[in-house]
């Protein structure tokens, strides 16, 4: 009988991870096919989904059972799970019910506000509502401190990846920031001047046919998955039930690609997740740290190599390898984050995560992040955006109270490079013959098929020799933009 | 404080309403977009919060609640929902959990041998799992019948409309075996010869187009539905989201079109229910007869009208109003129920409900089924199906242990005619020009807005003095069909 508590756990988390995918469901509904009237039907469902989740992981079982639970009778998967469950208990009863509710109004309505914000250029609309937002998600990160034993914003971080603090973080941004302004001086003194792919427009379906013959030559199954357009690209699911979503513009055939890959990225890393433990939080990605790595490196990493550029030019007979190629890859500095190129990229992250430190630290009123923003944007990329909504008012991201995730995006380039430079030849070569198989081995064998068994930097380890370094991320970029 | 027990009560029963919700969100889903593979995940998600709803049902402090609630405190409304509340209750904690759960099992895996069953036109793979579900149905209904003080087959029939009993729908049905073939009889002889409405095949997109176009006339709002294509047509949602399906045939417009006017009925109908009740039992439609009186109303009282065709003409200027409705209104005795026309499809019902209440006795074996169903076919319709698939393989219906559901669609036919036959002359005059408004005035205040408040024979005495009669739906098929 001394499994028990383990098994009552067990039956406990399958219900949370089986509610946690109906809320997915809904959430990729009301992205994708919801009719427009649906939106309080849809606020009331995810509510009941939601206190669901709340109330099992509050359940006061959980505490005698993780008590009496015999760990030396699991085996190391089940051990690892145990871990994972309390992980997110421990998360889960730290933050009161009232605190929780208080949060889901707030961010709901600084949501609304936002998109009327950047939508009229106009950034007071927003600056109340975001206040609000901050004002609760300090406290939230105020009980999840001192039940985790971390600082407030360190608590917040760790539920992207459990490995991370912001003491790292900030040496290996500081190494980003030393180095990488003047390595992107020097690729664009080094690269030919910008030529769109294509003069002109390309019919969205012949780009969302072109994506589900990419997506299905990378391996994604149409059998256990969809393609859909949706105004921001996301992946959602789990299992044999994965739905990817991209966005597509007739004058730009690159940016709804580089979404497809992104998202397929996310998708190959849901798919490959170890079956046995699909309900529970063992079975679930490491972080979305991790997460962020597997998109960027195909997006990326993969996606805008030579080898991938080879693969693709028989579908895209118009362009030569080299069109293509330098097409991909060019580099400059814009405005917006999510249209940047894998070298830009990481300082539009530096400077989010430089501001959100400062707001959340009370050190930068309301009032006063469009200037900060408009200063940091040119001390990191000598640009100036015009308006907000092209500045500060650009990302979702802190409107729904998401503190501490921004830095995953450049974590997660980091991870991406890291793994990247250890691909080895054959599998780029087979690559460039539509071979998949080999790149997708080796990933699923390093980081897929672990789940949450290993830690972020166990994985990282295990594959690279070392823990997550900063340096692999500029070797990278030198490697591939300034070869000579 | 005396109101307390009210309140608590439509707190549970708000949950119980939002989790059905989200369990037709995952119906929906899994007809129109799920992936193949999502189906056992699917599985899991519904059995969660089927399981949540049976919980909330049979949560023990219901009995308290009842007991303590003062309705002379509360108005008619919230009279009429403790009354609706009860009725669900009682149903719900009649049933042994186990049992639910043994019908869910034996029902997925019967769905599951009938279609193969009809695909390979081999009924007896589908013999054995018929059989199991009717005796655990048999199981259920001793259970309702204890609970409800009545016959079991009664108390079936009571989920589907819960005025009805089986003693008067033979009396109804009677009325219909005695005239109804007769008439038939008597409308063949009368009618031209069938000319199909196109011998060119027609797109299912703009077959789709046109059913938008008249769905939109109709008052189908898109800023709170949907149509889609599924490979059986129905309706689904509340309030502001409610989605219908239908299928499209190239060669045959009438097909598609008719069952698109059969779920626009279902769906007029949920709009229009009363909005402040929107989560509460008083809100729900009143029952699938009515349901199905709303359906079938549009699809035939309504949809194959002289004004009908009328409106129709400009949108399909191939055709004279004269071709449109002699194409829509032939007559022919078939053997498929789904395609029958409102003449003969209540003897495809009269077949079925005779059939079932001699399986659910066990007067009927599985092994005799077919030849049972060829038999009274012949007797009915004078036609016999060359196959099973055509004959007792050609419905879902019993496989999902839908026991005492056939009859709805004979009673809801019977509730169109008296309802048409009530229908004022400047009704139908408006509708020919397009203007549906005074029509839906009428429905809405008739049966919509009523939702549960009203049993059927109220609503029916309230609008058409008299309980349901199946004297009018003989007497709208004769003025129709031989008006001299």
């Amino acid at each position: 009988m001394s499994t028990a508590p383990y098994v009552q756990l067990e039956a406990i988390f399958k219900r949370y991870s089986i509610a946690q995918s109906v809320i997915n469901i809904l959430h990729w509904d009301a992205a994708v096919v919801m009719p427009k009237g649906g939106g309080s039907l849809r606020g009331e469902q995810l509510s009941l989904l939601e206190s669901l989740c709340h109330q099992l992981l509050t359940n006061p079982q959980l505490s005698d059972y993780f008590e009496n639970v015999n760990v030396n009778e699991l085996d190391a998967w089940q051990q690892a799970n145990v871990k994972e469950m309390q992980r997110h208990w421990q998360r889960a009863k730290a933050i009161p019910a009232l605190l929780v509710e208080k949060l889901t109004l707030a961010t709901t309505e600084a949501e609304l506000a936002w998109r009327q914000a950047r939508q009229e250029n106009n950034f007071k609309i927003f600056a109340p509502h975001l206040q609000e937002v901050v004002s609760l998600t300090q406290e939230k990160a105020e009980y999840l401190a001192q039940a985790l034993n971390k600082s407030p914003y360190d608590a917040l971080l760790a539920e992207y990846d459990p490995d991370r603090t912001s003491a790292e973080i900030d040496s290996l941004f500081s190494d980003l920031r030393l180095r990488l302004p003047t390595l992107i001086d020097k690729i664009i003194e080094s690269q030919q001047p910008y030529k769109p792919l294509h003069s002109q427009p390309i019919a969205v379906s012949k780009q969302k046919h072109l994506s589900e013959t990419v997506m299905r030559a990378l391996g994604f199954s149409f059998e256990n998955g969809r393609l859909d357009v949706s105004a921001h690209p996301f992946s959602s699911g789990i299992g044999t039930d994965i739905r990817i979503t991209s966005r597509f513009d007739e004058n730009d055939l690159v940016k709804g690609l580089a979404a497809v890959l992104h998202e397929t990225g996310h998708a190959m890393y849901d798919f490959a997740l170890p079956q046995n433990w699909l309900w529970q939080p063992v079975g679930y990605a490491r972080s979305l740290m991790v997460h962020e790595s597997q998109s960027l490196f195909l997006e990326f990493n993969i996606g805008r190599s030579r080898a991938f550029c080879q693969f693709l030019q028989p579908l895209l007979k118009d362009y030569s390898v080299n069109t293509l190629y330098q097409s991909f890859n060019h580099v400059s500095r814009s405005l917006i984050r999510v249209d940047a190129d894998e070298a830009t990229y990481a300082l539009h992250i530096l400077l989010r995560y430089e501001l959100e430190k400062q707001i959340f630290s009370n050190q930068l009123s309301m009032s006063d992040l469009p200037l900060a923003w408009n200063e940091t944007m040119k001390k990191y990329l000598s640009i100036t955006p015009s308006t907000d909504s092209e500045g500060c008012l650009q990302d979702i991201h802190w409107s729904m109270g998401n503190f501490g995730y921004f830095p995953v995006y450049a974590l997660g380039a980091i991870m991406a490079a890291q793994l990247f430079l250890n691909v080895k030849p054959e599998v780029m070569s087979a690559m460039s013959e539509g071979k998949f198989e080999l790149l997708w081995n080796w990933l699923h064998e390093s980081v897929h098929q672990q789940g949450s068994r290993y830690t972020s930097n166990e994985l990282l380890v295990h594959t690279t020799k070392q823990p997550l370094n900063s340096q692999f991320y500029l070797d990278y970029l030198t490697k591939k933009y300034l070869p000579n």
